[in-house]
């Protein structure tokens, strides 16, 4: 066996779904990359024979291997924060005294119109390294802070380049729908076309995008202007993707399913129909922690229904300056146990094998099996669980990603 | 002038009473340092001349200098972890399931029993690091899960010894009445008599703990029981202090205030009549967010009474592996202000001048004036509200601890 390295003395949750196990476990077991892929996995005594002198044997002293977490919902490129308008807030500021004072989205918009690229880059390489140290190894990031095509282009190609430059795979979403910008508040559906018409084929052009989605909510668009944006979107060959039923149920995910929406996200007030809509159509449901405890939402989103029609259920950040300015893939497992009472299995499927899904990059991440990109951690913990239960002590030891490690 | 070091080009929340402006603050300021105690702060303009080239002069690039953090209710010296309990429970596991398995509190107590006093104390190590990591000097441990003479013992032993051998500083507070242990279940007397008549004295010979502390609740100890271990730490010379008020309204608060207890914590059923006791006292109230939002509580504690008849509110991490399981003394503050809405003001007086209140060393550190002990730290910062609003890239840069630099 010629193999680039190997690891021994190591448990590992493949997060297999063909493994019956919980969190598909291999106890014992061992692990081969060759050319940035998994060439062997199993328990360590069916481990076929190979030269010691031949290659590195990494030992493991009994921890866990994970495949590299996943953030599929995060708007990590921005400038400018929001400490003014929360600590106003808590203050006893009105939303009026806030506004008034340049507070709310367009404070981030603004931030984001002014701001270089190099600073953007700079500000995203931070939050990136720390979510690398927690073994994030594939994040998605949204624009939708520029609201006019200079700047939406501007922070794809700010997410862009930090995928290049980081060992952390980026992929890119396109959100020019994420709110109506000022100049368009009088005409919501100018601003639409402008998405549509003008937006979207430059970042076509330019391919910044791998994905996109719209914010389909009253307080931004509506059903009708969502679905043109995502039928154009998905047209110009995107996957698309939802914020939906936050805030109430517009019935934007049913729409979003049927058009084969990647996932629908946050989906607090979504209904029963919504959830059979999202299992006929394969659409992962995604769960955002972070945005409920931050924003003191009490009503939970349909755990129940999701399980019983089997919808993949993601875990994500959606780290963001306004509702969820936490940037911990790691304590988003805590809180979905904590807030939503997910077990710590569905917790982790939700940034690692169901994550993969809601990007679209299954075939490749998300779980540890022969063939799989060698992409994966190993935790100093004792039981799987153990990653979703504590947080603050960092357990993240080593990560490979593409087959290489990476020294944490 | 002849100091240790200088730091320009830095803001300074000094959180000194004196000073009217918010969070003490002074901007565009400069700190010295000489024999572990600031030497002089003030506006830079007024800085006395001094020879730079005659000592390291810092430069903050506009950085927020505040008091090293102060995590004043912890039991971070424990062994073993409750992953499981957490999981049988999200699983559906009843309490009944989950005892009959060897979880609760015991089996924190059998692992802290069985553990060798360096096992304990290099998982306590690795705790305090990742507090540090985040900018606190001082935190306070409880012992509690040993319930026998020997491992309460240990376990302050491990909690001065870790004070010894690590920059953090440390005070130790003896929680012999933490739970009742199965041995005593029938009866609860001969155990507080076992706390008062051998763990305590065990406890003064060896001069391991600072303050006393008890769980005063109907789980746990009742009002008189409580109240005869207090008196009894009391007239033994200790510092005392009280868990009281999480579950039910017992009128511990009100009680160990007449004791003059320095803190009361958690509080959630705290009334009137107790928030009166506290003020009349100086007692301190100890909020536990952590707790609050693991276990779900809904009931909030009394923060506007707090705030009327000025009680000092103090934040801190209560990290246990029970209802706290989050060592993260920064992420306090912002569940301070997003869960029990105090402004970020007051969460970080909770942490610094409030917190060395509680723990009777506030002539030494909690704030930055001329004199006091040189524990502070510069933060990547643009206003001192951002420590409280965003959490996950850490903006702590440097310590200083006893006037000496401690790289991060
Ligand atoms: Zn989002
Ligand atoms: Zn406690």
């Amino acid at each position: 066996m010629s193999w680039d390295h190997v690891w021994i003395d190591v448990n590992i949750a493949t997060m297999d779904p063909d493994n019956s196990a919980a969190y598909g476990a291999i106890t014992d077991a061992a692990i081969a990359v060759k050319d940035g892929k998994i060439a062997w996995l199993g328990p360590r005594k069916e481990l076929p024979d190979f030269d010691v002198f031949d290659m590195p044997v990494y030992r493991g002293r009994g921890g866990w291997i994970t495949p590299g977490l996943i953030d599929a919902h995060t708007h990590l490129v921005f400038a400018g924060n929001r400490a003014n308008e929360f600590e106003m807030r808590l203050e006893g500021a009105s939303y009026e005294d806030i506004a008034r004072a340049g507070g709310g989205i367009i404070s981030t918009v603004n931030a984001c119109r002014e701001a270089e690229e190099a600073e953007l880059f700079d500000l995203g390489r931070q939050r990136l390294n720390a979510l690398a140290k927690e073994g994030v190894t594939t994040v998605e990031i949204k624009s939708g802070y520029g609201l006019n095509t200079e700047t939406e282009v501007k922070l794809l190609k700010v997410a862009r380049e930090l995928g290049r430059n980081h060992h952390v795979d980026v992929k890119t979403t396109f959100l020019g729908a994420h709110a109506i910008p000022p100049e368009y508040k009088h005409d919501t559906e100018a601003y639409v076309d402008l998405v549509i018409n003008e937006m979207l084929p430059a970042v076509i052009e330019q391919n910044l995008a791998d994905a996109a989605d719209v914010f389909c909510e009253n307080i931004a668009f509506n059903l009708d202007q969502t679905e043109r944006v995502l039928t154009a979107a998905k047209t110009a060959g995107l996957e698309i993707k939802l914020h939906a039923e936050q805030l109430s149920n517009m019935g934007g995910s049913t729409m979003a399913a049927k058009l084969g929406a990647k996932s629908v996200d946050h989906i607090e007030y979504l209904d029963e129909a919504g959830v059979k809509a999202l299992a006929e159509s394969g659409t992962c449901a995604t769960l955002l922690p972070g945005a409920f405890y931050f924003l003191r939402e009490t009503k939970m989103p349909p755990i129940e229904l999701l399980r019983q029609y089997n919808v993949p259920i993601v875990v994500a950040s959606d780290f963001n300056p306004g509702s969820s300015p936490i940037c911990s893939t790691l304590l988003m497992l805590n809180m979905a146990c904590t807030l939503f009472k997910l077990t710590p299995e569905e917790a982790l499927k939700g940034i690692t094998v169901n994550a993969a899904k809601a990007l679209g990059i299954e075939q490749n991440v998300g779980m540890l099996a022969q063939g799989m990109q060698a992409d994966f951690c190993l935790w100093d913990i004792a039981t799987p669980a153990q990653l979703a239960y504590a947080y603050g002590v960092n357990p993240c030891k080593d990560v490979v990603k593409n087959g290489v490690l990476v020294h944490q």
